[in-house]
């Protein structure tokens, strides 16, 4: 049988306040009091029951993190696994868990939120795949639940956000592909809803500006591999297609060069390849895959810190700025094809 | 400010105790105070908190994950995260949350499971990388934690398990490569302390001797990327190397297929290769990998149901098993070579 505050205060000889005082450290009883109750609880072998401790001190021990995406989505984006290990990471060395929910039926994702915060399921939360315009910086800060963000919203947010800048790797990637003598470079975007999926398409055509080309090669996809396919197939049967494709993850810039192979097209012969992310796997493509070396695991590692340090109070309350991710070059790029009269596949 | 128990007792002139019966659905009050307590708990606005609720009925409304690998390995094995979504897809139907806890230090894996009973984060855990005589089952028994298991354990087990064969898919691997012509059939097999790495090397051998073939080109690795790569090159460097190799999972096919093409030798012409998982990334490979199709977001949604149903006691306590795998080719093995007289790498 676990020891109670009841049988504590029985044998200490005072009330379960007393007793809930002394054991949560707050004031509402002298010293000599607590430490004699803390004596008693020790003696007694009284350990905290973790729910709780948790009403107690309106703690839940544990963040939270909503993912509105198709679980099947969440099951291949390379991304995720990455982060939530980074995430973990870091609360393995607290006592702290965490707490998953994919929301997918409309509607759901508000309601997940609601969830973990009126239940207080969690103490706080990582917001991923911040949005244009994101609602659900409004919502949390309704339900009073405390937050970090990857990256900084483009609305005005009172959470500090853990960003990782998407623009120097996509610029590198352009300036990659220029000094191989590409001209036509074209961007395979992501979901453009998406925070990251418009920086990274803003950083391609400030990149083809900066070197006074035309930035008109774009198909947006929404980070997916059969989204890779369908966009890469698009930017191939344009007469001036490119000669060079620059992809806003691994996903789309795997099965898109898989794509133009089956189409009869060299990588990098006939077109140049760049990913985003740096997937385990990309390292194994034949080509290896040319990609921006982001660290994931870093972000969540971090995230989940600077959430901790909110909750702890020992947050600064400025944004944490991650090292920009730089270009690995491997062989799916390499100087443009002299002529461009291979017709169109 | 939220409505609470003594509000609603106040309001209906019962005790606390009444309301917490009716509220609860349990006896200790008449149909006519439950009918009159629920009716004023209505008129107020009364919601239950989660926690309060989980306090009252002792559920968390969550179900645990404790995996016991490097947060790294995590983020890279493709297996995981299909796993975890189907679990969540499962969970979104209900009031159910997951619960991760990742735990790699000496001792951690133990203590994750006592956190998740004691504190009653969870009301019950999913048991994945069941080992040889698993010491876990014994500890989930101690713990008085409902559980299922993926595959049965070795060792005598309480739980209900949840069953995917890995026999068939293995066997018509080798079946598909005998039919190509090929004699000498290497395994690269997964850690030998998981079930699964042992059934996948025992369906192996068995289909060999089925054969009238040795069974002695086997390597062991860890299921990971580099570990495919070091045991593929121990098998090449052999004399009578393989001219196919069937490995334990997609991510050890993957790097050993690259490894094998960057020492000059040609899939498949010089090597046939095949996967286990069928990870999304593996179709995409030049060539594409043969490999087992099998479904672990389908698994994560079975086991997750019947980790429900045990807990609403509609479980029928029998086994469940899942469709085995097949066999899925793509152009990562074909015919055997008609001489071996290239040299080893």
């Amino acid at each position: 049988m676990a020891v109670t505050i009841s049988d504590v205060a029985h044998a200490a000889g005072v009330s379960k306040g007393a007793v809930s005082y002394a054991l949560n450290n707050q004031p509402g009883v002298s010293d000599a009091t607590r430490g004699r109750i803390l004596q008693v609880a020790k003696e007694l072998g009284w350990k905290p029951s973790l729910r709780a401790k948790g009403l107690s001190s309106a703690k839940a021990y544990a963040l939270g993190l909503v993912v509105a995406r198709d679980p099947k989505l969440l099951g291949t984006d390379p991304f995720f696994p990455a982060f939530i290990a980074g995430i973990e990471t870091t609360l393995a060395e607290h006592d702290y868990t965490l707490v998953l929910s994919v929301a997918t039926a409309p509607g759901a994702e508000e309601r997940a939120y609601r969830k973990l915060a009126d239940g207080g399921r969690v103490d706080g939360v990582i917001l991923t795949d911040v949005r244009h315009n994101d609602s659900r910086i409004g919502l949390l800060r309704e339900l009073k639940l405390p937050a970090v963000t990857l990256n900084r919203p483009d609305s005005d947010s009172p959470f500090p956000a853990v960003s990782m800048d998407d623009t120097d790797g996509i610029t590198a990637a352009v300036e990659h592909l220029l000094a191989l003598g590409h001209v036509r470079i074209g961007h395979v975007g992501g979901a453009q809803e998406y925070i990251h999926g418009r920086s990274r398409r803003r950083a391609w055509e400030a990149a083809m500006a900066a070197a006074g080309l035309a930035a008109d090669l774009f198909a947006e996809a929404d980070f997916t591999a059969p989204g890779g396919v369908a966009a890469t197939a698009e930017l191939l049967r344009r007469p001036d297609r490119p000669t060079a494709i620059v992809y806003a993850n691994d996903l789309m810039a795997t099965s898109g060069q898989s794509f133009a192979q089956s189409q009869g097209l060299s990588v990098p012969g006939d077109l140049s390849i760049t990913g985003y992310d740096n997937a385990e796997f990309t390292q194994y493509l034949n080509p290896p895959l040319t990609t921006i070396a982001t660290d994931p695991m870093r972000w969540g590692r971090v995230a989940a810190q600077a959430l901790l340090d909110q909750l702890n109070g020992t947050h600064s309350g400025e944004d944490t700025d991650l090292q920009a991710p730089s270009l690995l070059v491997r062989a799916s790029t390499g100087p443009a094809p002299s002529t461009t009269t291979k017709p169109a596949p």
